[in-house]
């Protein structure tokens, strides 16, 4: 696919140079918007404008729709308030938003005075909403019928007020700015007879989602339902706006990335990886990086107080890096499983003591299998094969017994951050690491120096 | 959502109890199938047939598609022949699939005999199609046009056989079983003139995808399109089904839970965690921590051979866990990054030399950064305040030096890695943990012991 647009930017590019338009026109109109904002990102930038207005109207409008903020932005800047103006009035309300919140400052306010009053008010209106809600996702531009309209009827005026509407396959009913029901094109098509009554043929329970849901919460309701869109409706059930399928299908791959960006320990950012600069990506990981630097002085302070031990069994350090990566397995295992879990919407707070009973005995069964594989191991390898005679029989069941404290400790913990993190209204993902990381490292070293010290007696 | 399940579920049990069958009739035909069936999970066993038996046909059967495998195999058996016939005869064939799929031989054996003979022709035929891939996931059941026809002609056909189509809102132009262009409702709605060609309005260039296309990659132009459906061709470019948004939704959920779980350590699962039980659990992340616990042997062996330094200088011991956490830490903060980026389509083979030298300038900020605070650290803290007297000034620069050298190879390594095995066939994801832990650890002990020997001369 990329390999695709290198070429065919390749052929655009000698074809500009040429300046053979009427063969690009050709080209051009061939194409989706999707792919045509994909040879933008090909092209050098003093291209841009040149091909852009090589595009029908239309065309142009969406596919300025597609680029990345970048490109927007240098279009912006080079567009005559005319061209302007024809590309913001093909856009859809929330596209238009969308823009408005990545451009900077000075972008906007050219944007807005070339936007028609109507548009700029939908726009102000729709920035009032917080960012990551329904009412920032939505768009105003969709179908509304009446309920005593017939099915011929509203057919008509789908017919007649369709052209700019983002979707006109589900429309809504609406009775004094109230939403009342839904009806589909489909029903509308496959209705017996079209004197039939909207009333009696739409959908009165309609699910719908208020401008204040949260937007993980939109895109979950789309896996879940199905729909293609959803009805937003204000605190007084008046229908203020749609969301869209292709919206929440943003929203999800966002939070996905969001959450696995928490779990790799950095800090989310809507930046993708290649418009990302060094300086963004330094930003993103080095408060974590610090953060886990500076708790490692509890694993340090551990070690330190156990030095006198350590000095007397040599043996014993050469397993600490073991214990602490299978405890930092062990709990990313159990926190990315539940993190991911809550996502989705199967867990719960009182989901808690179920999970803790399921971890434990996932952990037991773990830490009995590794705890037996390692003492052969150690047994086998460590001590017959490499010949490494610090380690006696005692050394490998201090190991072994710490292996089996760690995973069960490291698993349960892993498993209860994310649950209370969410319920302390944090997102799970925070929880995986570093945090999980440090707790479980310094538990381990604890229990490690503890049952040596038992055992060997140091 | 669930608690409110809870709630609903008590009432219903209750009303089942009294066996107010018709005030249940009249509560259930007001709900949605994918609410219903987060209601038939709250129920117990014994009243899932009861219930699901005062469900009106269609109603039962939409349900039947979003409850969870265990309900559903608890229904089939339970059902007479003729009850299984009513809900197969319901379903649409992509469904029925995944039925198919989920459920045990001797289940399959009666569904099969109870579809239509055509049904069953169909269901076997994409059984055939490798798992994962378009052809799996496409339903045959979508509406096809003819090129001479008139846009009154395609209205009046999709208003009679459009009633058991997955989607109607995207139409297909076939000619000879060649895919030759598509039109959907909205061009047809809002056409001119009713007599104008389907030929002269459909739109040509047509996005399809094989019979044999990933479903990552699927799901991946859905994002990129913002389509409903796209259509599915085999090798002769025949139009052989559809593949609608609904359906790449869940896979997008799906593949994104399998990267998590990759990166998290643990071999992906297709259970959901609340169906998974303790031994699926197990299963799932002990061939992880195996693999890890073994080749920990590696760092052992390299502590062991540097056990006389350790002993001469107990002081470094103590910064062990901090230098592998942080060189771990590093590591996946790059591979998540560029796993992520891969998944979405971002990343190709060939960035691979723009992006270590994106990761490499990361790494030497982020490194430098974190040395400088770690010096001020261990001068600070370690030294004066908890007066630990081992830690020399060089001590404090070996750990600091290796703090930048660990940084700078975990970051290229872990960039590396994911791009190396996407080349080579496997899952990107793969490389996360615990193949990046086991060599990151190695790298920095090696070096922080090496560096200790050349500064301390031990």
């Amino acid at each position: 696919m990329e390999n695709q647009n290198l070429i065919l930017g390749n052929t655009i590019s000698k074809l500009l140079d040429e300046k053979k338009y009427p063969t690009l026109r050709d080209i051009l109109i061939t194409m989706n918007p999707s792919d045509l904002a994909g040879i933008f990102l090909e092209l050098k930038e003093d291209r841009i404008p040149l091909l852009f207005r090589l595009l029908p109207k239309e065309l142009a409008a969406e596919t300025f729709v597609e680029m990345d903020p970048d490109a927007q932005e240098l279009l912006i800047r080079g567009f005559s308030d005319s061209e302007l103006k024809e590309v913001i009035d093909e856009l859809y309300i929330d596209d238009a938003v969308d823009l408005v919140e990545e451009m900077p400052a000075n972008v906007v306010r050219r944007v807005l005075s070339q936007a028609d009053p109507e548009t700029r008010k939908s726009i102000n209106e729709l920035l009032k909403y917080p960012e990551n809600s329904a009412g920032s996702m939505m768009t105003t531009e969709y179908v509304t019928l009446r309920p005593e309209m017939t099915v011929g009827e509203s057919i008509l005026r789908i017919r007649r007020t369709g052209f700019d509407k983002e979707t006109i396959y589900t429309c809504y009913v609406t009775e004094n700015g109230r939403l009342a029901g839904l009806l589909t094109v489909k029903d509308l098509l496959l209705a017996k007879d079209d004197d039939e009554l909207v009333r009696d043929i739409m959908e009165e329970n309609v699910i719908s989602v208020t401008t204040s849901t949260d937007q993980e919460e939109v895109a979950r309701m789309f896996a879940k339902y199905n729909f293609i869109a959803f009805p937003v409706v204000d605190n007084e059930e008046r229908l203020v706006g749609i969301v869209t399928f292709d919206d929440a299908i943003d929203v999800m791959e966002e939070e996905a990335t969001e959450d696995m960006e928490l779990m790799g320990g950095m800090s989310p950012s809507e930046k993708s990886y290649r418009r990302s600069t060094v300086m963004d990506l330094f930003k993103q990981r080095i408060p974590w990086l610090l953060l886990l630097m500076i708790s490692a002085t509890f694993t340090g302070m551990i070690i330190t107080s156990f030095e006198t031990a350590l000095a007397a069994q040599v043996a014993l350090t050469a397993f600490i890096p073991m214990l602490m990566d299978t405890g930092g397995n062990s709990g990313s295992q159990s926190s990315v499983t539940v993190i991911r879990a809550i996502s989705l919407g199967e867990l719960q707070f009182r989901d808690l003591p179920w999970v803790i009973w399921k971890e434990i005995r996932t952990a037991v069964l773990c830490g009995v299998v590794l705890a037996a594989v390692c003492f052969l191991k150690i047994m086998i390898v460590d001590r017959m094969l490499l010949s490494n005679e610090g380690i006696s029989m005692t050394v490998d069941l201090v190991v072994c017994l710490t292996l089996v404290v760690t995973v069960l400790m490291a698993k349960t913990i892993g498993a209860i951050l994310p649950i209370g993190a969410k319920q302390l209204g944090f997102d799970p993902a925070v929880m995986s690491s570093p945090f999980l990381t440090t707790i479980v490292d310094a538990l381990s070293l604890l229990v490690y120096f503890s049952i040596a010290r038992a055992l060997l007696g140091i």
